[in-house]
């Protein structure tokens, strides 16, 4: 797990760069060392074979029912400048129509331009990831209107919530990056929030973050305030991808201004978007699941086609987000079985074009309950085996996305490093096979305290955060606690002990003024 | 889902019997109409190709190193009987002694003769269970000391509980047979307590049951009550596995008396045993998850190459129970990330040998909160794509076993359900790839209303029973249920809806006469 190369589906070998040992300003030689984290889980590999879920021919028909989609009902494209560039690069582009329909031959030629793998870089380089492959990172949930913990109950987010979420990501290891905003603080105005988020994104932890096309100038102002926190080049910025954005398409079939704008401003500077689509089964995408997935493949392919349009070789991450409805109400369901296959057979098809996958921790949980815990562990499950790279919302999802929970982070977290210890390579050397061990303690033995088991001990099993193993009258004794009072004291805790990552005070200064320049000028424009 | 018939893994197909569709004594033509199951879960195949987690060379180092624990190390065979059939058939058994030492060739011939699937058979045709290759079958937990519900906290098992056990395992399809005494019922004299309780399983439901190999007196009541519920021959009786019996070995290397005398009684009768070490890593086997396997591997074939020497072609099943501590208490941990890796490597093992292959769903929570959800969700995550082919305590274990848990048994039963919907083939049918349909909506529409969705909507996709998608304004309006609560009022609910199935009255007298006529004689001796 602590390789810093990994294999690309191709057999190349992703490099990730040489890492910086030197100490960093700030006097802290390295950042790990004050994690609460209780093993390593940095550059996580799954050396699982991707489980199939479709035939071969099963996922080519997907693959051609999404390009006949593309070629014969084609996307509404909302920005007139998208369509021109698509246009230039061979598109169909109905005249005086947001219609465009894309020939399966071009598509094909676009997706063979994206690059199978490559590395995010953080101002932290120990915090780089490298994204495609056998790599397996995970972000931080985003984008949540509502935050919730047992103290506070559910609230509209603001800003020190914000803050204590990303803090949180800060402080585990099997969080390789935030995702976004994980709760959107609205007691910070729409023109200036965006200055005031990034700009505690890049302080708070010294991990890859994400910005949101609302807009071109925000694209703007998160790809300089990237380059600003690296302390590097507008150059350096071109060639290492430093920054993400998910683009979701307003399924079926479009894709409105801001999405757009946010592929052209992202790609042509060489940082990474995720195209993502919405499809859910039964409301914005066929009621089968093999319908939606042909129409999320459709959306998503046109998506990273335009981002090659735009730079032959940007940074792209095909992105799954199928899910299928509750039959009673229409809601959003999560975590579900048609959800693992969609998860599953989404990780087919991004194999089939050697692209990076994108997926997520769902559930649709109110409370931290049995329910929370299954929706995710089998939304895991289905995202581990199915060879998903990049997965958002990894820790703090619950409620289908509404609320950002301070307890449920604890308790992703605790799940996926206990998927990064099930992912370690199992020890089948003589050594490990014990054949002296057994020998010497004979039948009717016991091993506890054979130097085999005492060499091995501290460190032979995962240390859970929250589960709970004792005894039931010792747990009574102790007040009979659940996994979610565990999750609330710990994350209080983690909060308590928590330190901001060194950062260079010139790197510091910088940043400041730019976001104190850019409020000047009055942040972006909003309609409201 | 629906098949009759699984290839098994050298490609044969197990046939099960054809079924009996007449009209049951008692007037009902099909008991499945009145269960409360929201599918059709009988004869679950698993489709997935299981995953490897450890390289053939490595399943290699464990195979030949447990086969080198039975040659050099053996094992003590705690009764005088198995040891002069291990004699008779080529064992080193030593003088004076009770250690056993096995030949590695002998243990690959007698393996050799344990068949790679087959029938266990119901005295209701319908709860036929194909065993081995890719089928897939769960049985309801067994031999906890106590049970638990919201409404009486835990307590120590008495007949009411085993019975409303028993009654809820009818109650659902995936819960494809008893797996032994659900909860211990203490306030029946062990003497008479196994013919009580078989009476029971055999009544309560049509489902295949356990019984305890825990004297050879025992084994005799257990096949005869298998018999006289299924209304056959003692020659059609061994012809056709209708009962089953697990075999725990004493880690390390030891057998002890019951257990031995088990495994000749039901073999001998061509009944199943189903092997299974208890192989805990770092207690009574290897601090490391390799020699445990080890261990478990060796123990296992023991046991296996023993039923063999007893009758050639004895169907047999390979358990594993491989876990890990904790390191804090040295209590049995469950549904860790080492508990995954010994399933997966497991079910390796098995396949290795063409053995069917039993593991089991695990947690070790005190109540059922996240905790029991996600170590749950991990279990069948492993067992599932490890291949299992025979699922012990697959609804209703909580605590490490110590508890059988009425909430705990409905929330497993949902989550069996959704694994079971997980596995169904996805079809990928030109109408499911749903060209017309996207053609139809366009971009920009939505498919609530389409004739595409109307025509599938309400089978589209899986209708849990705990899970709450409810909207929080509503969900808080409800009272702000939890999983738990749920739970508790559907385990109500299904009791309430029980009916007893169907069975010959010539049939249940003969039962009851055999009953009464064993506890004349006293039933078994006990040793208290």
């Amino acid at each position: 797990m602590t390789d810093t190369s990994a294999t690309d589906l191709h057999g190349t070998v992703l490099q990730l760069p040489v890492r910086d040992r030197r100490p960093r300003a700030g006097g802290r030689s390295n950042p790990r060392q004050r994690s609460t984290s209780t093993g390593n889980y940095l550059n996580l590999v799954n050396c699982l074979t991707p489980t199939e879920l479709v035939a071969p021919e099963g996922i080519e028909a997907i693959h051609q029912a999404s390009l006949t989609v593309l070629e014969e009902i084609g996307m509404d494209i909302l920005l007139p400048e998208a369509r021109s560039r698509m246009k230039a690069a061979g598109c169909d582009v109905a005249p005086d129509s947001e219609r465009v329909r894309f020939d399966r031959g071009l598509i094909a030629e676009m997706i063979g331009h994206a690059p199978s793998g490559f590395t995010l870089h953080a101002r932290n380089p120990d915090r780089n990831v490298a994204i495609g492959g056998n790599n397996l990172v995970f972000a931080q949930i985003a984008s949540a209107p509502f935050v919730s913990d047992r103290d506070g109950g559910r609230r509209p987010g603001n800003r020190e919530d914000f803050r204590n979420l990303v803090k949180l990501a800060q402080s585990f290891d099997v969080v390789h990056l935030t995702g976004g905003y994980p709760v959107e603080p609205v007691d910070l105005h729409p023109s200036v929030r965006h200055l005031d988020c990034l700009s505690d994104l890049a302080l708070l932890t010294d991990k890859v973050f994400h910005c949101y096309s609302l807009g071109q100038r925000r694209n703007l102002d998160g790809i300089e305030i990237a380059r600003i926190a690296r302390g590097i080049s507008n150059e350096q910025l071109d060639r290492e991808p430093s920054l993400f954005s998910v683009i979701n398409s307003s399924s079926p079939l479009r894709l409105d201004a801001p999405m757009l704008q946010g592929i052209i401003e992202m790609a042509s500077r060489n940082q990474v978007v995720i195209i993502t689509p919405f499809t859910l089964a039964g409301a914005m995408a066929p009621v089968t699941i093999a319908g939606s997935l042909v129409q999320q493949n459709a959306e998503a392919l046109a998506g990273i086609a335009f981002a090659q349009m735009v730079r032959k070789g940007a940074p792209v991450i095909y992105g799954g987000f199928t899910s299928n409805v509750d039959m009673k109400s229409g809601a959003p369901a999560f975590g579900t079985p048609e959800y693992m296959q969609a998860v599953i057979v989404g990780g087919q098809l991004a194999r089939r074009y050697g692209l990076p996958y994108r997926t997520s921790n769902t559930n649709a949980a109110n409370t931290l309950d049995a329910q929370a815990a299954y929706e995710s562990a089998f939304s895991l499950w289905a995202l581990t085996q199915g060879g998903g790279n990049f997965i958002m919302h990894a820790a703090g999802w619950t409620e289908g996305g509404l609320t950002a929970s301070f307890e449920k982070f604890i308790l992703d977290v605790d799940m996926l490093q206990m998927v990064a210890q099930f992912l370690k390579p199992l020890d089948v050397s003589t050594d490990a096979l014990a054949l002296d061990a057994i020998r010497d303690v004979g039948p009717g033995g016991h091993f506890f305290g054979t130097p085999h088991t005492l060499a091995r001990y501290e460190s032979a099993f995962y240390a859970p955060l929250v589960s709970d193993w004792r005894n039931h009258e010792t747990w009574t004794e102790a007040g009979r606690p659940t996994s979610f009072d565990h999750a609330n004291r710990i994350y209080k805790e983690t909060l308590a002990r928590y330190e901001r990552p060194p950062i260079d005070p010139a790197v510091e200064e910088e940043l400041a003024a730019f976001v104190a320049r850019r409020k000047e000028e009055g942040g972006v424009e909003t309609d409201f």
